[in-house]
């Protein structure tokens, strides 16, 4: 969901330099900065809002009341030849997810995979930041993260689990890679937010009221649905379990269940988030092969289906690619919230605000 | 989807001796009859009623015409310590995918995870039967699948990716395995035929016709809609491509859009079926917790949740688990077209009918 504001644009290294530098004012170190400069401004560029920008006072607020620990030593613990453990000692989720799957990598590029469970690690972001990591190294990356619960679990009357993300990303000839980021629920919980914000009705069957009942009124939502809605919605709940066993389950920590809310009131507790991060080498399967052209024929069949009356048939990516060709050329939108947001920000850690491209 | 026909129910073991002897009249080895026998009469006993007993006079049709090898000379590749290769040789895709999990097994025990993309292939059933074989072992399993053309893109109007299941299982201490398998459409090909067959209407948001418009109408089906429908297809979608790729990509096979249909009329012509699967050993992680206790802990909590009125809420595979405990006792429901199929095979092929338990 792109919401553009056409008055007010940043241009890509301000929005980095000014992230990187109110980080380092609330008492990040380099490495946590960068990590988190890096995931926001990826998403802000291919237009994943809802995981953009938008997310640094949050992040600030958590750093400030010691939830989230800016300097933290994170420890990577080799298990076996293809796996690995990776305490984030309470840090930043975004240097825990660049620093597994950068671990990841480096085994999937010795034995054919690797995969690293992370615990004691904090929210990250989107989760395509990570798997793209894997892809701009040649290889297929996923990643995973359970959160807060959100969603109902099929028949079921109270939250569960979280929207516990699935990225996916693999390596394209000559093109961007293949990206799909999805929530296991249709959409996300600010989607329900921003909709009550400006009065519209949700789609059917994406949320429900505090008895289980399916709403489409913003203000009468207390969970969304899993993907699939009232008849699939096993579906959509059977992914989210298989995220949170990923991530929580695989790492020891809390179910998501049981971790505490991401919005507060308590921004000083560590929540112990689990991600889970695997790398896989396209050229250690069939020996023949490029996966890389094979993965462009597949893409080219796709995207010369036929489409409806005045749609496109997209790739998981083309979206994002598009639009970040776009916003790298005339600069990334900031809506009034994160213009007054980010003003706060500027003062309060005596930093230059940042100021619109012309 | 379980229609069960109380007046024909046959022991699981008399089953299983039939399966077998029909395959072997037919020319299957020893090793490929006795892999299809599992795969189907596990998914009957589970109650996947589309995967299972169903889909023998298939599979004869297949070996008798010459798409499928009977005696296939499956070779199996290692690439690197957790990667391999299986050429199937057109052989049964469920003696291919016992084979290829059982060789991602073996590495994932040695080196913590193993994946094997099997190339050369034809249809393996229920994917979940495969997951279930790593489960056995204490692991974690994955197993994906391609299939000709069935389904729509997101916004498109001709069938482009197969059903492309997801399987995935893992162990719970004391417990069957949790169990999740699921075709990235809401529905697969064959319940359209059901409905049609019965006269009842679909559900909102799985089918269209020709001309992409959504129906609930089965005469008027032409495909059916991603998992998501017509405002989140796109998740199903991109599942759907991730799986394709996967299966057909890592494998070096032509994508599903480009492969002969399932159902022919060509029966001679070998169709090159792709498929992936993933073993992930669950101790070698966090080094502290017992994963198969944590997993159970989850589902406690899972399980514990309130229920909508008169339904319950359930973890993938409880309601199978629960199918199998019944038709273990009881035995398994032959409707009237599995009747009739099973005593043309048993004539055509001079085997004892089954008889039903008293």
């Amino acid at each position: 969901m792109t919401i553009d504001s056409p008055d007010f644009r940043v241009a890509v290294a301000d929005l980095e330099g000014f992230i990187a530098r109110i980080l380092h004012r609330a008492g990040a170190d380099a490495a946590s900065a960068q990590a988190v400069t890096r995931a926001l401004v990826t998403a802000s560029r291919m237009g994943t809002d809802s995981h953009g920008l938008r997310l640094l006072p949050h992040y600030i607020q958590a750093l400030q009341g010691g939830r989230i620990n800016g300097r933290p030593k994170m420890q990577f613990s080799q298990r076996l030849p293809a796996t690995g453990y990776l305490d984030a000692d309470d840090g930043l989720g975004h240097l825990a997810g660049y620093t597994a799957m950068a671990h990841a990598a480096d085994m999937a590029e010795k034995v054919g995979l690797g995969a690293v469970a992370v615990g004691n690690s904090s929210h990250f972001g989107a989760a395509g930041c990570y798997a793209l990591a894997a892809a701009e190294r040649g290889l297929i990356g996923m990643a995973f993260c359970n959160s807060d619960p959100f969603v109902l679990l099929h028949e079921g009357r109270s939250p569960f689990h979280g929207t516990n993300p699935i990225a996916f990303a693999a390596p394209v000839n000559g093109q961007a890679p293949y990206l799909l980021d999805m929530a296991t629920s249709s959409v996300p919980w600010n989607r329900v937010q921003q909709y009550g914000a400006i009065g519209r009705e949700l789609p059917d069957q994406v949320a429900a009221d505090a008895a289980g009942r399916v709403t489409r009124t913003p203000a009468e939502v207390s969970a969304l649905l899993p993907l699939g809605g009232s008849d699939f919605g096993f579906k959509g709940a059977g992914l989210g379990g298989m995220v949170e066993i990923l991530s929580s389950t695989l790492s020891g920590m809390l179910n998501g269940f049981r971790l505490l809310p991401m919005g507060g009131p308590d921004m000083a507790t560590p929540r112990g988030v689990g991600h889970f991060f695997l790398a896989m080498n396209p050229d250690a399967f069939n020996g023949n092969a490029s996966f890389e052209t094979c993965l462009r024929e597949y893409l080219e069949d796709l995207r010369a289906q036929p489409a409806n009356e005045g749609a496109e048939v997209l790739a998981p990516g083309d979206r994002e690619w598009r639009c970040l060709g776009m916003r790298d050329a005339k600069g990334i939108p900031l809506d009034r919230a994160n213009q007054a947001a980010y003003a706060a920000l500027a003062e309060q850690f005596d930093v230059e605000p940042l100021t619109p491209v012309r």
